[in-house]
């Protein structure tokens, strides 16, 4: 029952410069606020709407912006692979290999990242009830990695929409993992916008706010200092300069939530 | 931004002095721990999943046992209608006219029970998205009654399964009506036992806590002394000796959500 | 294992000389193809999405219009019924009473229906399973009325969308009663257009052959010589004038059905 | 508008001679009616439900067994792919790469399918709409390879259940390329069976004779001698023994529907 944890970034990684600077101003937050911090980025969107959607840097400039993120902040570092041949070196330079949500099924990537003995972030495939991510889990654990955490991010409600079940939080809970909300990418509009997704990012801290007062481990926040510039995910992220009364609330309720504990 | 309001009670009406009990110690709750209180009963069960389904005690026995409890508690009482004949005579009996999900789009009964001058709790119907809810509130406003508040009580998400969609509760509260979460039937299954409607007890604090946070009006819980023998809604029924524990620490994140109201 | 039969008209009745024209045509080509034909219009639209929505010729008028389409084309016809004391009354004019989706469930409504003795059409909920259905037969049937059809119109799936799950049919089937299609309000997008109800014409055809090419009984249809001017439904009724090409097709995906049984 | 091709196969390839029955009764059934016939088997089941779901033979068993079936049948073959490195490989043994549904986002591996230059079968993904797949499709069309197949295999309907929406048919077909109903995974209920997926395989032949009648390319049905022992997918495949009714049955709706297009 540790404080709330954020896991937080620019989707995107576009620079060395840019990740410092989202990383620095969010840690220094999260210090203020006594949150602990996990700095985010992706180096490789490998699931883009349509084929104009940008990519991202790579996985060696990646990975050398992840570390110096690290290095410099001193922060754990997240990000998501693709492939099975990722794992092990995406695993020498960051903290939390995540594996997304499409991939949550496929075995042999989570036998793959589960053997680096890195901390593993399961995203829940939009295409599953919360009770099958216990197998999904399992398939990590086999491998004798118990570093699991477990991310709700939504669920298929119809065409391009998404609904996110509350119920889903504790049923993770129940096996034992730390379960963390992705507050952006669960109000996704996916392939809302035609040739790119949509979202909805007035309603992230609605998603956020009501999965912390169940007393989750983390909470999962795009942000940028401009998102309808960003490279992606733009609907559905945070300004980085709400950031701050974001996660000044998100703590009270953290705080309250670990007081009163629900056992469902 | 008034503290929350439980609306309240053991979904059927059974004899009066089962209801003098139930609201008896539901107002003794509320009113140690600061919050409102309507009692909550229906005289009839017009939609039982089967015929087999216990009806009720009926509209007159029903509306006794309702002013009686508003007499001797002191508190307000709320229950359902389901034609348009009704309105006036129950309206004579109650504070609140409640119109059932399945119903929330029947022009006439809306209008009915506008007319009648009573505040109106409109149920969203299962198959409605929360923005149609606009369209049914202005039904009964144009009668010139203002007293709306609207409840969410899930939608519908495959065979015999209700979500819940958290945004739904602001974005009902855009209208300007107080918002409703039904903790109960939200975590109803639909004719998920065959001949009547399973439910999942255990989820309706998740249900009511997330939906305080956002700091909604009221939460609409069904309750009893023996939810295993109740006559209908038992599945999805919390116990009456844990209203306490329930409304206790309901309470600490209501004040908090009104201290720290979310606009969206 | 008779031919199709057709249940058609124009959504709303307008006039006598409209309903007389619709159903002449429509009688005509149900004449030339083999299809049986029962003459379908309402006279009160209770649920229109919002309140500005056309509620249509009223129950005098209405049934005076349903009773000369009988006399002079000489077929059955079919309305919609929104109270029970307007079971009977109606059932002295028409020779179906239908129950519309929204009220599948109302126990009296379904009592007071069967009991007038006449062919009862229930519309399956947008909220419900098909297997649910046969306890809502179950209801009507208790009357002794055993002249029960049965009517798919789609589920909810996600918000202001339906969708056809054409296992309904024959799950729906089991019951022994005859199952309808509902080719028009499959394709509705309920209040998808803000103020009323959208819809996919092009597809109505679409949900009527797949339908009919499992051996169901009937196909319901909606259809207007101008839809887009139509009071209710026009973005999912289909032109009057392609009603011929539409009915000679499904006659032939008829034919073929029956001769070659689905067995589920 | 030629006639019905049939993809099938036994889910999981299991030895040699097993394909080799399979592929030659089934090829001897679509001589017999006018089918066109592909043979379908996986050599690795790389998504399980659980970790002890059987995984399959391996690829270079697998491709062994299809480069046989296709000399001595005659046929050609398809099989499913999960990285981009097997690609090529794959390519070399079989004319029909296949995109499983989880993976029809990854634009890595769409682009390693289309640059073999192989036929390529996308499954739609249980997350996405039909209107998505254009984009999809054109990801592999990037790579100036045409040669692309579109399947349905039903979309996510709240948890552990599919839903198959006929419209999509016709929506995808829109983008030109020829469309495959998957009769067999979209009457899948994933998940359904706790450590594995469960299946209502009496309700395949109503899928495909549903999407037949609306003149699609082709028909995918899995099929085995003895499905309840089958490795994987049992609970949906269809007996062996059923497959000339079945196709007997589909020739004669896939007839009428050519010779009576449907335009949408």
């Amino acid at each position: 029952d540790r404080p709330l944890t954020l896991i937080a970034g620019p989707c995107q990684l576009e620079s060395a410069d840019h990740a410092q600077m989202i990383a620095g101003t969010l840690a220094e937050i999260c210090a203020r606020v006594g949150a602990q911090f996990i700095f985010k980025g992706s180096y490789d969107k490998a699931n883009r709407t349509s084929l104009g959607g940008r990519r991202g840097v790579g996985m060696d400039t990646g990975l050398k912006i992840l570390e110096g993120v690290r290095n410099s902040i001193g922060c754990p570092v997240l990000t998501d692979i693709h492939e099975r041949a990722h794992c092990a070196p995406v695993a020498m330079a960051v903290d939390v290999l995540q594996i997304p949500a499409f991939l949550c099924r496929q075995t042999d990537l989570l036998l793959a990242a589960g053997e680096t003995g890195a901390a593993i972030n399961i995203k829940k495939g939009q295409f599953l009830a919360p009770w099958d991510m216990a197998n999904v889990a399992e398939k990590v654990a086999s491998t004798g990695n118990n570093r699991i955490l477990l991310t709700e991010r939504g669920v298929s409600f119809g065409y391009n929409t998404l609904v996110t079940d509350m119920r889903a939080l504790p049923i993770m809970g129940r096996t034992g993992y730390p379960v963390v909300m992705d507050a952006t990418h669960s109000v996704q509009q996916p392939g809302g916008q035609g040739n790119s997704s949509g979202g909805q990012r007035e309603f992230a801290p609605v998603m956020a706010r009501t999965a912390v007062s169940l007393g989750i481990s983390a909470v999962f926040i795009e942000t940028h200092e401009d998102p309808d510039n960003a490279p992606s995910d733009g609907p559905n992220m945070i300004y980085l300069d709400q950031m701050d009364r974001v996660m000044t609330s998100l703590m009270k309720f953290d705080a309250l939530a670990k007081e009163d504990p629900m056992r469902v």
